[in-house]
């Protein structure tokens, strides 16, 4: 049983998943989506109710019943590099591809209509409350009254995008930014805002969960840290990423979390307050995990490694409901 | 309860279920994301572990928490017609409007999770299977090989797109073809190619599937109609629909493929060979339905109106595991 894993070229983070399922003998295609057709090359038949499909890269031939699991790691578009590319064989190809993998019994590290769903903002903030975490108060709205109002209640507040990256090629991360005193809402009409109580943090919170596997690590705000650098991406901090215990309250969210949104992974970002309370402030699916394994020296590629390698279906299960149980045998002749 | 219609403003399909809905009492809003922001609004809170969101649009504002079902029509592109309008404005408030929907316990037709994946012919063809739905050979390859290897077996074969629609603006149906004697497939290994089993067929058959009613209407070939003529969609025939019965076997099918795809809705085209077989083509998650109700005298706006104004959860659940199991209550402050 061989692990796909779907990613670009030059991914130092799958080169370290990878190598650790080499040492554990673990069978691995490893193939880029930008390289079909061509370097990468397809074929799945269809006879008398039965599948049998293949995938061919770099010289190798791997069934796709074969397959124990798929990791969505950072593939590339579909045919993007092909000889003639268009958004007609990208399509094509997209769906050759991952029409096949969906039918397969693999498992998914995460599966594409998981990670789709996860992106949501709005989604997450609601399943984070029902997955008991902590959120801070929010709105998102396009009426400059509610804006107003909310400001009255939750004087101090940060604005940060309701998607993610802005969609300029390549992606732009748009910073979560305090919202000044007396600021005028009413722009807040021509596009939907989020706003949300800034917490008064002493330390960010990165979490990465891996199937049941749960590592925190805690980066110290600066004693000297200026209060409008809320967001830790953009910040200028020496300290570096460590490891510490998640407090047992949030671990049960997070894995709940996760199961909930049929993900085998994710990064989640907490605001830790002045009483040590942690505030769920989003969860990536597709969150690095490199600089926090090299800071904190945690062993989040291993665990990766392990969840991709495991033969049994795990408590991730991906949301696609056909993959798993068969309604009948099929009266093809 | 409310029933959230979402389409653009020419929809004569939707204006039938609206009247359907509106002489049985049932509150409907219906609107467009493309005027979102604008004369469509939004506005949604979460404080302490709650949500509160709302809808605002030609002079009405429903609660979120007050949706029965949404109706996922024909909807435009979010902030299409805003006054400023850019791909950053419509991620912000597709979002916005669709992560928050995600948040309610609002059944769909059809959930988007579930709509899109129902998209992926591969996919399809598999379920198809698995639902017991005969399914002609087919071959999905970019293998040269492979292509010829099949052709020997299935001389008569159609070629047909992998994905649906070409993704030009706007989108344009491919149509099926049949494939020439003869034909030389090394073309192949530059894209994808769908090749199938030819269906003899003497009849074209739409069946409509709404929650777990079933209309099939059966479209016959003219008895001189040239073999080349594979595609309805394309053809010349003054044969119009009428219905007929489906067969128990092909009922069960199709209950038990859109059950296992998460669908409210399906309109599944098959093509009866001459010993009445009927074989699966495809299953479209938004297939038009106008066309065949006038023709066969099918009362499908009437079950797609009851669909949604059902008042408890229906046979077909949407595929979005957080809206219906929260974990716990928040522990927000």
């Amino acid at each position: 049983m061989t692990v796909l894993v779907l990613t670009c070229e030059q991914d130092v983070t799958a080169d370290m998943v990878v190598a650790e399922l080499d040492r554990g003998g673990i069978p691995v295609v490893r193939l880029d989506p930008a390289d079909l057709p061509g370097p990468v090359a397809l074929s799945g038949e269809y006879v008398r109710g039965t599948f049998h499909g293949h995938l061919s890269a770099g010289g190798r031939l791997v069934s796709m019943n074969g397959l124990r699991s798929v990791w969505v790691r950072r593939p590339g578009v579909p045919a993007a590099r092909a000889a003639e590319p268009s958004d007609w064989l990208t399509e094509e190809s997209a769906q050759a591809l991952y029409g096949m993998l969906r039918s397969t019994d693999a498992r998914w590290m995460n599966h594409p209509d998981a990670a789709r769903r996860a992106r949501h903002k709005p989604w997450q903030l609601r399943l984070a409350q029902r997955s008991g975490l902590p959120v801070p108060a929010t709105l998102i709205t396009t009426f400059p009254q509610a804006a107003r109002d909310f400001a009255v209640r939750f004087p101090d507040l940060v604005v940060k995008p309701v998607s993610g990256a802005h969609p300029q090629e390549p992606p732009r991360a748009v910073p979560t930014s305090r919202v000044a005193p007396g600021t005028d809402f009413s722009a807040v009409a021509f596009g939907p805002t989020l706003l949300q109580r800034r917490v008064a943090k002493r330390a960010d919170i990165r979490l990465t969960c891996v199937g049941d596997r749960i590592h925190a690590a805690r980066k110290a705000v600066a004693p000297d840290a200026h209060p409008d650098e809320v967001d830790v991406r953009f910040a200028s901090s020496a300290t570096p990423w460590h490891a510490v215990d998640a407090p047992s309250s949030v671990a049960a969210g997070v894995r709940a979390y996760l199961r909930e949104a049929g993900l085998a992974y994710g990064a989640f970002d907490f605001a830790e307050d002045a009483e040590g309370m942690w505030w769920f402030l989003e969860c990536n699916q597709s969150g690095q995990f490199g600089f926090v394994q090299i800071e904190s020296g945690q062993p989040i590629a291993t665990a990766v490694a392990d969840w991709l390698a495991a033969p049994a279906p795990s408590a991730a299960p991906a949301p696609a409901p056909a993959t798993g149980a068969g309604a009948g045998t099929a009266g093809g002749r």
